[in-house]
C-alpha cells in the first residue's frame, strides 16, 4: 500500500479546508497542503491554520503530492484535470469529493496521464454552510465515505483511499460509479430538488407562518446554488426517474385525501413513518449520522 | 374581559399536556384540568403532575369550567362537542389546537349550545413526538397562535383568548378559519405531504446512505399518523391545490436540468436559498422559532 506523505486538495471550501484541517490534526507525518484559486481564500486560510501550508501555485501545490483531491464545483473537474496533468508526478492518486460520480471517472479517464490512478470518492458530510471559516477537523468522523471504481481502478489505490477516508473517522463503501449516481439521486439530490420545489410553490409572506418543522425540512436548500446546479446537471437522467416516482407517490396522496380513503391515507402516511422509524434505527445502531 | 379562574383540557397528548402544565406553572390563580379518555392516560399524567386535577369523568371536567380547550384529533371535536354540549356552564369558552379550522367551526356551530363561546384556536408549535411523556411547560413559548373567528364570534372570548395564549408565551394572530386553513396548507400540511412522498419514493435499502441533511428534512414525517390522516382530510382543498403547485415547480426543475439549461436551474435554486435566507431573518428578528 502507498506511503502518504503529502496529501494536496485543491479547492478551500468547508470540504476541501476540512480535509486540510483533519490532516493536519489527526494525520502525523502526513504533509496538508491546500491550494485555492482565490487570493482573498488563500489568505483566510493562511490565517485559519487550516493547512500546514497553502500554495499559490496549482502546479507546485500537487507536483511532490502522494495525493490529490479536488473539492471544487464538479463541473471544474474536467478542467482542473487538464490544468495539473502534466504537473502530477507519476504514481500519484487523484480523488475527489464530487456528489456525482460518472462524469467525474469519464474526465479522469479522458485527461489524466495514464501513470497516475484516479478514485472517486464521496465522503456523505457537510451541511449547508459554506467557506473556508467553517472548517472543521471532525467533519468526517461517522460519515458514510462512498469509493467509486471500474474495472480500470488500481486495487492499491483503492485499498490506500480506504485507509486514508478512515483515518478521517468515514465508514468506507467501494461501488460502481453508476450505482453511486443512482443512489445519491435518491437520497441527496432528489430531497434537494424537492424541498427546493416546496418552498418555491409558496409565498414568501405565508411562510413566515412556517413553524419549526419547516425550517428543518427546509435546511439543505439553503446549500450553494453553484454546486448543486453542477450536482443536478451531471446526474440529471438519474433525478429525473425520482422526480417521476415522487411526483406518482404526491398522487397517490392526493387521490387518497380527495377520495376520502382514509384507510389508504393512513397507510401511506404510517409507511413514511414506519420507513423513517428504520433509518433512524439504523444510524443509531451504526452510529453514521454525520 | 372573562376572568379564568379553571381551564379544562381535554386529551392529554403532547400539546393537551403541556398546556395543562403552562397552565400550573405560569397561571396563578387559574385552576388546571384535564381529562383523557384513556384510563393509561390519566394514570401517567396524574404520576407526571402536568395538571392540578385530572377527571375520570368528561362532564364532570367541563362542568365548571371557564374555558375547554381540545387537545385531540381533528376529526374527534364533533363528537365531543356532542358529548359536552349540556354540561358545559353558560358563558363558557370553548376552544381546540387543531391544525384545520373551518371544520370544526362548522362543527361548533352546529352542536355547541348558544350560551358558550366558540373560537378557533392553532398554537403553531408541538414536535414529531407525542404523549403525555413529552410534556414541556414551555413549549408554546415563542410560537405563533392563530385564533380564527366569524362574524358571528364573540370579540370578548377573542380577547381572553388571546390573553390567555399570549401568556403561555405565544404571538397571536386572529384570523378567518378560511385564510388560516388556506395559509397552513401551504406551510404545514403540504410539507408533511411531500416529505411522506419523498421517504415512500425511496427504497429502505437506499435510505441507509443519506445524510444528516435528509434526517432533518424528514423529521415531520414522524408525526403520528392519525393526527395527521385528520389534517389532511379536513383541508383536502387546499391541500390539492398545493401539490398542484408543487409538481409543478417539480416539473420546472425537471425541465431546467433536462434542457441543460444552467441559467434557469441555477436561478430556481437560488430563489429557494433566498426565499428561506429571508425566512430565517424574519424569525430571528421575531424570535418565533417554536
Amino acid at each position: 500500500m502507498k506511503k502518504l506523505r503529502q496529501i494536496t486538495v485543491v479547492g478551500l471550501g468547508l470540504l476541501g479546508s476540512s480535509i486540510t484541517l483533519a490532516v493536519l490534526r489527526t494525520l502525523t507525518g502526513v504533509k496538508s497542503v491546500g491550494y485555492s484559486h482565490r487570493a482573498a481564500t488563500r489568505r483566510k486560510a493562511r490565517r485559519l491554520g487550516v493547512a500546514e501550508r497553502i500554495v499559490d501555485d496549482i502546479h507546485k501545490a500537487v507536483a511532490r503530492a502522494d495525493m490529490v483531491i479536488l473539492a471544487t464545483p464538479i463541473r471544474t473537474f474536467e478542467d482542473i484535470f487538464r490544468q495539473i496533468a502534466d504537473s502530477l508526478p507519476a504514481g500519484c492518486i487523484v480523488t475527489d469529493v464530487g456528489s456525482t460520480k460518472q462524469e467525474p471517472h469519464r474526465w479522469a479517464r479522458r485527461i489524466l496521464p495514464k501513470n497516475v490512478y484516479y478514485v472517486g470518492s464521496h465522503p456523505i458530510a457537510g451541511s449547508e454552510q459554506r467557506g473556508v471559516e467553517f472548517a472543521r477537523d471532525d467533519l468526517f468522523d461517522g460519515a458514510n465515505c462512498i469509493l467509486t471504481n471500474t474495472s480500470g481502478t488500481s486495487s492499491e489505490a483503492i485499498r490506500t483511499l480506504s485507509k486514508f477516508w478512515s483515518a478521517l473517522g468515514c465508514k468506507v463503501k467501494v461501488m460502481r460509479p453508476s450505482q453511486h449516481d443512482r443512489i445519491l439521486a435518491d437520497v441527496s439530490h432528489l430531497p434537494h430538488v424537492a424541498v427546493a420545489a416546496l418552498i418555491n410553490a409558496n409565498s414568501a409572506e405565508e411562510l413566515k407562518f412556517s413553524g419549526r418543522g419547516f425550517i428543518d425540512t427546509s435546511r439543505i436548500a439553503s446549500g450553494p446554488a453553484n454546486i448543486w446546479t453542477d450536482v443536478l446537471l451531471t446526474n440529471s437522467a438519474n433525478i429525473t426517474r425520482g422526480i417521476d416516482k415522487m411526483v406518482k407517490e404526491l398522487h397517490k396522496l392526493r387521490e387518497a385525501m380527495n377520495s376520502g380513503n382514509e384507510k389508504s391515507l393512513h397507510r401511506l402516511l404510517e409507511q413514511a413513518r414506519n420507513k423513517r422509524k428504520a433509518l433512524i434505527k439504523h444510524k443509531m445502531k451504526t452510529r453514521s449520522m454525520a
